[in-house]
């Protein structure tokens, strides 16, 4: 199995993390979208969305960090990524899209560029369009979260699902941005417990192989 | 069953079309979000992400549009709304969220407020932006569909799924923002099958309850 990314990518390691806990060996292939990787002709051929993460499983193509998911949940039921109950997969996803949709749409460099670009944002108003719309994600899983009987140790029972992938994801954007968690308790505490399991440790940026040498993360 | 939402959401227009495909039948809970009605406290008892659309099926609530559709998917299998193969589920889903994450996302009042707010944009600023991000999104949906094989009659076979539902809202979109749709040729082709059908016609924006009179649709 193939992921086309690279290691800044937050999307990306969504998929990082759900091979990883899933125990399947993969190989990196680079991307590097800030260097326009995924706009050549190559790349579009593979994936016509011009956008990272693409899984290649034999002559397969998936895209979409979120299908991703949900082909590795289907293909290898184990460990389970999503609740056995249809209840309980339907908050996983609506967390989820939540933050993956909704949050991380408007974060990639063509929104970076376009506000840069015709908008007239200089790199500090840049830097707050994302940090204000990470922070908003933030507190909206938090509010999701803290009051739900079915919030347990994890955003949703005792093992981590698609939600804590995304929750996981959303704190490596929200340290990139300089938001402050403080006001998260329950999306910290949830962090937490993923931050020491080795399947997201070892999806961090600076765990990658095309991570520069000194780049020590957010 | 209970769809929070108002006419004129075309996150709203998904989980409609879904429902009526399935024939299952629903009240409408009228939320306009731009009147701020998402943000009041009652709604956000019920869903703490303060958006639309929302489905309440006894006393579980399931948000996002998509999850939404995956909600109907198991619990009313008839008709299918998804492939029945895993590849073809990955390729429905992977074309799904490009459009109802990567584009609709940057579209919402909130998104539109901020561009007006701090980033001063004047109305045909905030409309250039809404424009040139559905644009960009109905060639990449054009790309996706024009020469991959499993494209049919609809987006994936003979049947719509997910894809078209989020294809047909595309449109709507589309057609509000003024954009061209020549250079989309299957995305056309697609829609006009979907625009004669009961199910996708019931669930456009003049034919719901709370449109004004005078409103007749873009």
């Amino acid at each position: 199995m193939k992921l086309y990314g690279y290691y800044l990518s937050t999307n990306v390691y969504r998929a990082r993390v759900a091979l990883n806990l899933k125990g399947i060996a993969y190989e990196d292939e680079i991307v590097n979208v800030l260097k326009g990787d995924a706009a050549s002709p190559g790349y579009r051929d593979l994936n016509p969305q011009g956008k990272v993460p693409a899984l290649r499983d034999g002559d397969v193509t998936v895209t979409q960090s979120l299908a991703i998911l949900e082909y590795l949940e289907e293909k290898f039921p184990e460990p389970p990524l999503l609740p056995g109950d249809l209840v309980g997969r339907a908050r996983v996803r609506g967390l989820s899209l939540a933050v993956a949709g909704d949050v991380f749409a408007l974060l990639p460099s063509r929104v970076r560029d376009r506000l840069s670009g015709y908008l007239n944002q200089d790199e500090a108003g840049v830097r707050r369009w994302c940090h204000d719309w990470v922070r908003q994600g933030l507190e909206t899983l938090e509010a999701s979260l803290v009051d739900d009987p079915a919030t347990g140790t994890f955003c949703h029972g005792e093992t981590p699902t698609f939600a804590d992938i995304c929750l996981a994801s959303l704190i490596q954007v929200a340290r990139r941005y300089g938001c402050d968690l403080a006001p998260c308790p329950t999306v910290r505490r949830i962090y937490g417990l993923c931050e020491g399991m080795p399947a997201f440790r070892d999806a961090l940026a600076q765990n990658q192989s095309d991570a520069p040498p000194d780049f020590k993360g957010y």
